[in-house]
């Protein structure tokens, strides 16, 4: 293999594991009060965001992850109209949820300001523009106290687009127990709620389990599942939580007439047949997520090495 | 993170990407006339079989691979009695297949004794004994050649368990329409052929889509589909041909239903869920792989970077 | 070790040997007709400019290189007052020249103007406003050439301050005999030429040793010497070389002495201590350059790998 | 750069520096009680030690490092007959030491056995018979204890090669003021020591300056000086100690003279012209460990990274 490049982006998993990527350029690279944000270029991936050095998404593959993220819960939803986005400040999950026509409402909490400032400029096709769209709400604040402090606000869907809880950082009170019964609070009857939930890499499947586990103690409907970010360097497991409406309800031509109905276009991952898919996940996983003992309290949170 | 070790194995898959882990030992390495063999233990991943530094298979994740390249073959195949192997050389297809009572015979054509002798040695639970098993006969002469010389005998399932054609090797011999016209010749009427068809990365599709097209020359049935093996830090795309039986008609039930009735036991990452899901390919491969003009012939075979 | 950093540069000295650097940040970055041309800052190292992806000077250590480079030669002339810089484009030789206060002129031939800007802009104390001086000339040509051309101008010293000759660039041509003899045509009858000789490894000293036994073919005393440039990874070679002044001849006193009554300051590797230092090299490098047998001919070049 | 090899070795220096070697191979690979000892196979310097990751001597050039921690002293000490190697379990340090003939006994204290054992099997050029010499006694305990308890055996040289002192392991104990003047008690009147000193690497002499004036507390002549060691990736340091003879008082002919005298053959790196070299440090590297404020004592003691 020719190795010409320099300049590359090294990225630790676990003590045992790193990815390296060659850089082209280096478009950000800024320090804000919560972390390390940059933009970096890649030749295989092309645009990359980082924070505090993890890959968060990838121009080539971005669409896998935010469609992945979106399109399931918006889908199964018969009318989403109010939507919260706990991070997510690339823009591009937003983006996918403009596309469901009915949303009428997107509040974004990003804690940091200079995540959505640096992708606005830097990452443009992401955010699509949805940053300045009357219907966006940004909000600068610790989510957790936000959503207690607004009670009266009820949503149809709420997304959690956070990187992994780590023990410096506030955002393990977003992966609890105790959070998830307060988003069900806030949830309208049909309400759904997503999160990323790490890796499914089976040499380590606690946290995908114990998300499941804790989220099975809040919400009547719990539906994990799985999709390939090759820019993570490892399978992504996310898992959707419902009062009422199953994801396993929908074939494939239920999904696709639903979205041909509400007018959704430009999708690329997503359609009825990844749909089915994705509510088939490989037995390992099935087995090891049903099998996990650990629930995530506030008071017991799950760290991730950082 | 806390990096203490020193050892490191390191893959480039591009110029422009690489993938490092952290090796506890080597426990062989050689040179054999075809090829570099190397066993090695991995923190993460355990024992890992490389071969001229590619990695093949990882203790925490080859049931993935074996099982996704075995078992929907076997299972829709009514009574798979013959069956041809070609590559494979960890024995892990072997030891698959053999769960399946009705194999009467397997045939493994693998050019280099060296790395059957060293994984028998070194990786002894993935052959699981088969390679000592009387209905195993062992080949090491060129596959291609083998096949075409061996008129009369005939094959309910092929798999073709190779690394990538690459430019130095015989192995681009192997992924081309005249192969598969002839593997079709040598196959039962209700004969089915797999072949590992190289990663599902988005960044490029392009080996996958050759191979799907190429084999649709020359199969009334093809059936592509992705497994996520994350020891090659990219998911990965197999391609199922048949003349007859179709893995699409096989509901989840129908495959557990099977696999009961002929008893097939300790199956980690297969069932009929997973079945069903594999069937269900994500939206942007199945575009990317019908959209792909490329065909392969021995004229005009397809390199992978080596 | 606690690996915090995920930005790194990897510079590859043989495919078997690389050094990684963390990057804090990327200065500049930007291809030019002739190379690749970066400035980026490290942690430990401070700023450093790479050339091809080949370090050419740090922050932290550019002083030992630079000095090591320029005032054994300007100490040992007796009165430099013309000097024709090759390279050289930081600026820094430049600097540490007009420390001595005779020198009148100095052209600089560096074929990259880019390399001169993106210095003068991102490195100002490497060149200390020297490109601004009066007395200096900036020439962006080949060297070879130019120097054939103006066979009026003549030259107290030369140094010769590039990267190694590599297949593709024409530099190859300012390592040869050939290009000694016409530097020898062109020099004063004190004239002194110094070229950096690539690295001192013992595991390969062969272009140090052909340099040094291809000068000695040009002039009567040439004079080998090493200095420890640790941003470079390995201990450097230079070589002198004289038509009269001999630096043998200069106790650590004399050399004290004459940097004193030129009021040479702020030097902070080189002084009279050092100076005797560099004259009494190990033994294995002067063996080993004594035995060499190869010469370097145009026709018959060496070139390094790139 | 053409890049096949795939197995690596990393040291990191400080998270920001790393050096990559490809391995040919592993010779040995084991922890014993006290470190990880592994003897591994690279292409470009040979078999190396590596003692919890750290690279203590290459093939290619550990005849540069032992021969400059041992001959400077051992020559300038008229007739040296007993000595004290502390760790040094490579053996080579008493290889170049039986090259003078004067010396009667050498006492080598090792705490780890395991690290002689596997040298011997697997380097047995680097002590060349040494274990097995009659005038030779291996001593596996700590040694600070080992020199305390067996207060009439004095020593006319002392050679102290160890890894630098890190929180985890005992060495701590043999850099301090305290164990110097223990050393000095053991010492004969013309007794001389010789420790390693850590790296000379510009960016940071905190090591090589506290060294250098924490023996300057214990003894009247202290000579520090440098080697070219390519395989530590840096130059590095020693501090020569002496209550009476000094290097400095040796020119080329008198250390030539007394090693033709001994009749010292097969010297590679040491000669007069060596010697000479070697007490002419460059000027940065004579400042900064004047500079040094910093001494180390048993209460205070100096922690390198791990």
């Amino acid at each position: 293999m020719e190795v010409k490049n320099f300049r590359w982006y090294m990225e630790f998993f676990t003590p045992y594991e790193a990815h390296m990527r060659g850089l082209k350029g280096v478009l950000a690279s800024e320090q804000s009060p919560y972390q390390h944000i940059e933009v970096v270029e890649t030749f295989q991936y092309g645009r990359c965001l980082l924070l505090d050095g993890k890959m968060q998404s990838t121009e080539a593959d971005e669409f896998i992850y935010h469609e992945a993220l979106v399109h399931p819960a918006a889908t199964v939803h018969p009318e989403p109209k109010r939507v919260c986005l706990v991070g997510g400040g690339e823009g591009a999950a937003m983006r996918e949820l403009y596309k469901h026509p009915s949303v009428e409402h997107i509040t974004m909490i990003d804690i940091d300001r200079r995540v959505i400032e640096l992708c606005a400029k830097h990452l443009p096709e992401w955010n699509a523009g949805t940053y300045r769209d009357k219907r966006t709400r940004l909000v600068h604040q610790d989510a957790r106290k936000w959503l207690q402090d607004h009670k009266k606000e009820k949503w149809d869907l709420i997304f959690v687009d956070l990187t992994e809880p780590i023990e410096e950082g506030p955002s393990f009170l977003l992966f609890t127990q105790e959070f998830y019964k307060l988003a069900a609070e806030r949830m309208t009857p049909n309400g759904i709620i997503v999160t990323q939930a790490g890796w499914t890499n089976p040499t380590d499947l606690t946290c995908f389990g114990a998300i499941y586990q804790t989220m099975k103690k809040a919400f009547p409907i719990v539906r994990p599942y799985e999709a390939n970010v090759p820019g993570f360097d490892n399978p992504w497991g996310f898992c959707l939580a419902s009062k009422r409406p199953d994801p396993r309800e929908f074939s494939a031509e239920r999904v696709d007439r639903v979205l041909q109905n509400r007018g959704v276009k430009r999708l690329r991952w997503y359609d009825g047949i990844t749909h089915v898919g994705i509510q088939h996940m490989a037995k390992h996983l099935r087995v090891a997520i049903e099998a996990e003992k650990r629930t995530i309290e506030d008071k017991r949170p799950l760290y991730m090495p950082s």
